[in-house]
């Protein structure tokens, strides 16, 4: 069986909407599906990655968005692992195709983040927190990232001017992404004085709040040669869960999404080194340090170099581009759509529509995702312009 | 590829506990490994059926409950689709043991639905239900499910007194089992004269609310080898969605259910005529009678004859015993583990372990597992005593 592909993509715009959840997918749906048949005719299964049902007081995202396209009847389903939901979906859709369940797999991913809901972002975001070690003691996921971004400066040699640097080169990024919720440059003393967050964290190290929904479909190569649309192959998907509870973990080693991206790799016959462009979710501008750490682009200690151009990183360092779309920081992260707006920027790279934010020559992209603080659940892709046996 | 098998199963009590959701599947998981190797020993994943995360303000259930498990690095994920999402966890195990993406899945689902949380089961439940078109109205299961049973009483030639009937089946079907939340025998009258919920449902209609989890061990008929446990077959699996929003759906055709048992007993090489035993989400009497016909047990109008002796019932109706368990109604329906305590019934009446409520030469069971109201999500399986080549 030949290695699935990415036949179609689509999103919505990322930001405060006045859509529901379920019109902003059917603008992601209707940007992946246009000249193309109906869903109907195509979809043999609908994966959707959501966060919260906190938000809309909406579950069961599988049935209402696959009835939300047009589908009856088939297999729908919701999956979940907080912010690494979108890369869950699209795991299945690719594990869906690669073993003959299903010729072609909608993966997609909602979150109506700014509805408000039970009690907001900020707490719908805490139940990622194991409920008997650190939810009680009122811990908030910035709250949380800055123990690790505390310990990470203690042991690299890294600054705060460092990880400002991350924000920025993602910042530049986004301006020329026009997906970005902030397509806006901004330089390294306004993060640096932006409004403490948690300390070390400021206000332009955080991820903003947004809605948004994305749509990837992904079929068996032969089917998507009927439509007249480049593809980009998926050789390699791996997934790892870990604690839930940062105190149960070494906070500065993100194990679990070094045995995803391992398993990835694996699949796809490659390693770090062949990967050109990759996303690597910077909620916090520290997770793009760390997770360049875990996956094997940057040797221990050194991965807040990614701001660096290849030339000016410590030895060891690949030449990988990170964060293209601007990443989680400045193109958005509506957490259940996160993952495929990930897979929708590899997608632009490998097939020539990424505008002015290409990487010239990219051929290999690699994708991580996770949920919940840093390693609890992990989710990484490979994906590639070759077309597998 | 061997079908896969189900080598262990596990419960934790069923009803109000004292118990937080994880200890409650420590419970199940501890008599699922009882005498085997140590989980983290053998599973290489973990699915997790979870409906809310409003009960206890947790998500992120597949990272919680591998790491109660013992279990670090290996896939773990939540998947929901309301009452569901037990049969959809075994699903993912049958469908990654089948196509050789591992050796062993662990599917288990919780629920803690007496935690209270936000605003309690009845508005945990109603997040199942169309937020624009449903929800709104302020309508509940019970008052969903209770146009169902108005229609079906309506169309068919069934009385009130004929889904009481049900109850007294799967009530003294429950004195049977030692897993059951309600093991309490009751009359027809006692049904009948319960407190009103819904015209024309009654107390004694409705599945009760309760805590429970389950633990599903699946793997393949070679690793099942190596344990001193029988086995039984996964032979089928089908799932379906339908529309979410009840007014748009025929209100007794089931139709999604159909689908998922067609493609279960296609997959399976029987017909609905060899089943022996079967679950059918019972989560109100008049379900019974609407699932029994949309799997072809009975024909149309007369599945409310569940209850009877098969010589009884009219002609074209299967031999099939229904809700050994006591069913939903009163083994119990901790929505999250509902998929996988079905599954068990099924592993016990298969394997001799059904005791004196054993269905004598039962050799092929069937599952319907549903959620949101009747065919908004529907999941099918068939469970044989024959191995596979």
């Amino acid at each position: 069986m030949p290695d699935p592909v990415i036949a179609a993509v689509g999103a919505s715009p990322i930001g405060r909407t006045d859509l529901p959840g379920r019109d902003l997918f059917s603008v992601a749906l209707g940007e992946a599906f246009d000249g193309l048949p109906d869903p109907a005719d195509i979809v043999e299964a609908v994966y959707v990655g959501n966060q919260s049902e906190s938000y809309e007081h909406q579950i069961m995202h599988g049935t209402l968005l696959a009835e939300w396209a047009g589908l009856r009847h088939v297999p729908a389903e919701r999956v979940e692992g907080c912010a690494a939901a979108g890369a869950l979906a699209l795991r299945h859709a690719v594990k869906d195709v690669r073993n003959g369940e299903h010729d072609a797999v909608l993966a997609c991913g909602v979150e109506k983040m700014t509805a408000g809901g039970t009690g907001g972002a900020t707490d719908a975001l805490s139940a990622a927190f194991d409920r008997a070690i650190e939810q009680r003691s009122g811990v908030t996921a910035p709250s949380q990232y800055a123990l690790l971004a505390q310990r990470y400066l203690h042991e690299a040699d890294a600054t705060e001017r460092d990880l400002a640097e991350i924000a920025v080169k993602n910042h530049d990024n986004a301006t020329r992404n026009p997906r970005a919720q902030f397509p806006k440059a901004v330089d390294v003393e306004t993060v640096l004085e932006s409004d403490p967050v948690a300390p070390p964290l400021k206000l332009f190290d955080c991820a903003p709040v947004g809605d948004g929904a994305a749509a990837v479909l992904v079929t068996t190569p032969e089917l998507a040669g009927e439509f007249d649309r480049p593809t980009v192959t998926v050789a390699g998907t791996g997934a790892s869960a870990n604690n839930i509870a940062v105190a149960e973990r070494n906070m500065t080693e993100i194990a679990g999404a070094e045995v995803a991206a391992e398993t990835a790799y694996e699949e796809a016959g490659v390693d770090a080194a062949a990967v050109d462009v990759a996303e690597v979710h910077d909620a916090f501008t520290v997770c793009e340090a760390l997770l360049s750490e875990a996956v094997g682009f940057a040797p221990e200690g050194t991965g807040y170099q990614s701001y660096l151009p290849p030339e000016e990183r410590a030895d060891g360092w690949t030449d990988v581009e990170l964060s293209t779309s601007g990443g989680l920081k400045a193109r958005g992260h509506p957490i259940g759509a996160t993952g495929l707006l990930q897979a929708i920027e590899a997608y632009e790279q490998l097939t020539g529509a990424a505008g002015d934010r290409a990487v010239e020559g990219a051929d290999t992209a690699f994708l991580l995702n996770e949920g919940g603080v840093a390693d609890a659940v992990t989710v990484a892709h490979v994906l590639t312009t070759e077309v597998s046996p």
